[in-house]
């Protein structure tokens, strides 16, 4: 606590959320509410809306010497499709966007971030239909809102983790946090490594189609993208799902850029893949009986682990238990 | 132009929407699209979706020493029901809200602001459904997105207004604009008229009743908010249209209390009633035909000019034509 007066950078964001949830608790019951990576509100007989929102700040979330207007743009976009995709089969449709600028932003960046933008929001099918233009005093603010279509009842929540479950995820962690490493240092490494983590940072995927594929099989008991790093995901469905989690550290998949990145043991390996934020894979559950359906429709997946009772995560090297580096990314800090 | 470099200053917000238009241009046509108070989608065979955003930045559009926390959530979400009031009949449902905080926000002031977020979005029956949090260096950004219902077909544009039509106001013209010169400078009133300026500019009520009962009439062919003031509210609906106006100054309502502010010349009265921003008063069109149905909907509405042909928005003073102050608001200036 700083000086008795409680301040944000005291809470952080959990605490944040905790503090807004209960504030904004009541009314009508929504399918999905605050928390998740989208909430979900019934509007028609057959579908729901998907609503997911998010706000990057220059020189928190983005810096125009490390990305281009056009970067900037598409990852904005691409952050918000990925919450859509953490859902469940879910259609992106409408997106808003909000700018906050300063009065000396050059007009030529504003075009070519709205060139990203469109580009981004076109490949997954949303459409940039309105938003609003504002003055900032120095921070450029970008606000982002995208509206998706679900239907009724087909939404993937962090809260549906049952004991027994496979935990599995999508492609592989750390890369962004490597290619932001790279941005930040002075690094040796070889110029295909370096393309790839600084691509996986600076213009990411979201997994929209794989989301698609794995709802289908009606048996997806969780899942959220791991914006945050992997090791915050497993403690939200953890969490939203009141049970813990056994994850084999030697399952989740590295790519072999990291590696190279990290063979001097500077960035740290682990640390990086379960703590690296920026990343949009999918971490999701499913029962062991669904193992072959899984399989099939995203052959691809990896199982990392298993839901176990109780409320911890615990990580495995072998059979030997690894304390979660305490390195992990926290907003506000 | 900035040493050649044409920066956001240089054209404005105006000259924003404009790239911003052409830039997003293409695909799916809408009902309403980018530019309007929100933009309208269709979801049902009954309804459509109208949705709208706004960016609030500290010292720009709020201040801490000015407003009390509560206050500026309250008004954060009333500026955007206000932008759904301006559709017609619609219904809002759902809010989102972005937030960036410097580290060192009070946790105080953000339970506050969803205090006066929370009263704001239930007075008109929406709820915050979700948001994001995230860290900014200096700023405090709030970002609202409300999502409303209207039934298909029955949005209105800023773009239907017919030459011959009326043009009618609701509310008093000004009173945010004086309550916002009683914030910014040492001012001798009484201590009614500061009470009555100052709430006008920090609580206002946007007119969503009034707008309901004018769209039940059928009639309404035109509508916006006066968010940037009265004068820019004309000439929104002059270019859009492909029309002009003829204004009578003397029919344009004026509060007591703006009179006594004004009384010595500063502010001088007539450009803070045509240009003060932060106004959230209705601004329509009908036919002529349509006057009495409008007078039973809405007594207290003011018929304020017509609707001309050619481009020109012309202010008289009883026959005398009357210059438009140069004074007006201006985004990023």
């Amino acid at each position: 606590m700083s000086k008795n007066i409680p301040l944000v950078k005291d809470i952080g964001e959990n605490g944040l959320i905790s503090i807004i949830r209960a504030k904004v608790a009541g009314g009508v019951r929504l399918p999905v509410e605050i928390g998740d990576d989208a909430f979900v509100a019934g509007i028609s007989k057959n579908y729901s809306l998907a609503v997911t929102t998010d706000i990057l700040v220059e020189n928190t979330h983005f810096r125009r010497d490390w990305s281009s207007p056009r970067d900037i743009g598409y990852k904005a976009i691409a952050v918000n499709i990925s919450d859509l995709a953490a859902m469940g089969d879910c259609k992106p449709r409408y997106c808003l966007v909000g700018l906050a600028l300063p009065g000396n932003t050059p007009v030529d960046f504003v075009k070519k971030l709205y060139t990203g933008m469109n580009e981004s929001a076109r490949k997954w099918n949303a459409k940039i239909c309105g938003g609003d233009t504002v003055k900032s005093e120095k921070d450029i603010v970008i606000s982002i809102t995208l509206i998706g279509e679900i239907k009724n009842g087909a939404a993937i929540t962090r809260g549906g983790a049952q004991v027994g479950d496979y935990i599995a995820v999508t492609g592989t962690f750390g890369d962004s946090a490597g290619g932001l490493f790279i941005l930040k240092n002075k690094v040796k490494i070889n110029a295909a490594s370096r393309r790839y983590l600084l691509k996986k940072h600076c213009l990411p995927e979201p997994r929209l189609d794989a989301s698609r594929r794995l709802a289908k099989t009606g048996t997806i008991t969780g899942m959220i993208d791991s914006s945050d790093g992997l090791a915050a995901s497993l403690r939200c469905i953890g969490e939203e799902s009141c049970v813990g989690a056994r994850i084999d550290l030697d399952r989740v998949p590295v790519s072999p850029h990291l590696r190279h990145l990290c063979r001097t043991g500077t960035p740290p390996l682990i640390s990086t893949v379960l703590t690296g934020g920026e990343e949009y894979e999918l971490v999701f559950t499913f029962p062991a009986s669904a193992a072959a359906a899984v399989k099939k429709a995203l052959p691809e997946a990896t199982v990392i682990g298993t839901i176990t009772a109780g409320r911890e995560i615990k990580y495995y090297v072998k059979e030997q238990s690894y304390p979660l580096p305490s390195s992990e990314f926290r907003h506000f800090a």
